[in-house]
C-alpha cells in the first residue's frame, strides 16, 4: 500500500491551511491509514496534473489519482474496508453528505472573515496569485472583503444554530464517536485556527467544545499543527 | 395497539398545516403504523395536559403520552423495531438528527413568509392568542413581519444551498429512499403549502423537485391533504 496526500502549506511547510485537506487527514487517521504528507503550494499546480484538475485535497494511491474530498473519503471506505466505517453503512453515507455540503457553505462564511490572515501566510510565489484569484471572485480587494468581519461574526455564528442544537444531546456529529460528519465540518474550524487568531466561537458555545474534543482526537492529531 | 396523534388544524378540520405533524404523518406512514388523527386547535391547550406541554405533535399509545416530534420519533423507532427503520441504525439516527435542526431553523425563516397566511386559515377561537403570542415574538404586528417577503424570498432560497448540494447526487437525503432525515424537512415545506400560496421555490429547483417526490410518496399521503 501506498498513500500520498498533497496537502496545503504556507510559506512555513509545516503550516497546512486547507479545511478540504484537513478532512481527509482525519479521515485517513480515523481508518488508522499512514499517508505521506507532502506540502503543495498554489503555484504547483502542475504537480496535480495526473489528478485533472488543480485543486488539494489529492490522494494518490498505488498511482490512481483522485481528487475532491467527498470522492477521497469514499474512496478511502471502499478500499479499505475491514478499517474503521467513515460513514456506517448506505445509509449513513447519504445521511453524512449534508455534513460535506454544510462544511462548503461555512467555508464560504469563513474566508470572508480570515482572508487577509490566509494572504499573510502564503508563501511569496502564491500570492500574487491568491490576490488576483480572490479579489476578482469576491469583487473587491481582499482587504475590503474583511473590513467588517466584526459585523459578519454574528451572522456566522447565528448561522451556526443547527449545528449547534445537534451539540446539546450528543458529543459529535455521528454520535458517542466522530464520523465523516464531524471531519468534513472541523476541516472549517481547523483552517481557520492553523493561519487566524480571530475567534469564530465564543466559549461557551458547543460548537467551541466539540471542536476541542476533535482537535484532541487521533493523540491531537489537529492540535499539534502550528495554529492560533 | 393504539395510536393517536392531534394534529393542528385550521377553521377547516381537514387544512393541517403543522410542520412538526407532519413530520410524524410521513414517520407513521414509512413505518406501516395507523394512528387516529385527530384535528387540534391552540384553543384545545387543556385537552393535550397529560403531556405535560401544551404544543403538537402529542402521539398517545396505548395510555403514554408523548410530545417533540424528535421524541416521538424515536419512541415509534424503538416500539416498532420490525417496521422500517427511520433511522437505520443508532449511528444513522445521529447522523439524522441535523436535519430536525434544520428543520427547525428554516422553519424560523418559513413563518417569515407565510404568517399572515397562517393566520387566514385559523378557526376564530384561535386568532387572538395567535396574533398575540406572535406579535410578541416578533415584536411586530403580523402584517409586518410578512411585508417585505419579496426581499427576504432569495436570502432564504440561498441559506438553502447545502441542502441543494445534497439533492444534485442523491434523490433523496436519506439516500436512494426517504428516511426521517427527509421528513424531518419535508415538514416545512408541506406546513407551507398547505396554508399559502406564496412559492417558496423556484420550479427548476432540486428542492422543488424532491418536494414532489415527496408529495407522492406512500399513495400521495401529503399530496392529498388540501393545499395549494
Amino acid at each position: 500500500m501506498s498513500l500520498k496526500l498533497y496537502d496545503l502549506a504556507g510559506a512555513q511547510p509545516e503550516r497546512r491551511f486547507s479545511p478540504y485537506c484537513w478532512r481527509i487527514r482525519m479521515a485517513l487517521a480515523h481508518k488508522g491509514l499512514e499517508a505521506e504528507v507532502i506540502p503543495w503550494r498554489f503555484s504547483d499546480k502542475a504537480v496535480l496534473a495526473p489528478s485533472g484538475q488543480g485543486k488539494v485535497p489529492v490522494l494518490v494511491h498505488n498511482n490512481k489519482w483522485l481528487s475532491d474530498s467527498w470522492v477521497i473519503a469514499n474512496y478511502l471506505e471502499e478500499q479499505f474496508p475491514g478499517h474503521p466505517s467513515l460513514f456506517a453503512g448506505a445509509e449513513g453515507r447519504a445521511l453524512s453528505y449534508i455534513y460535506s455540503t454544510l462544511g462548503d457553505f461555512h467555508s464560504g462564511q469563513i474566508v470572508r472573515l480570515v482572508l487577509m490572515d490566509i494572504y499573510k501566510h502564503l508563501a511569496d510565489q502564491d500570492k500574487e496569485y491568491f490576490r488576483q484569484s480572490r479579489e476578482q471572485r469576491f469583487g473587491m480587494t481582499l482587504e475590503q472583503v474583511v473590513q467588517n468581519r466584526d459585523t459578519q461574526l454574528p451572522v456566522f455564528r447565528d448561522s451556526l444554530f443547527p449545528l449547534r442544537a445537534v451539540l446539546k444531546t450528543q458529543p459529535f456529529f455521528g454520535g458517542d464517536e466522530p464520523l465523516y460528519a464531524d471531519y468534513a465540518l472541523f476541516g472549517q474550524f481547523q483552517w481557520a485556527r492553523c493561519i487566524s487568531d480571530f475567534e469564530l466561537l465564543a466559549a461557551d458555545d458547543p460548537i467551541a467544545h466539540w471542536r476541542t474534543r476533535m482537535l484532541n482526537a487521533f493523540d491531537g492529531l489537529a492540535l499539534s499543527a502550528p495554529a492560533y
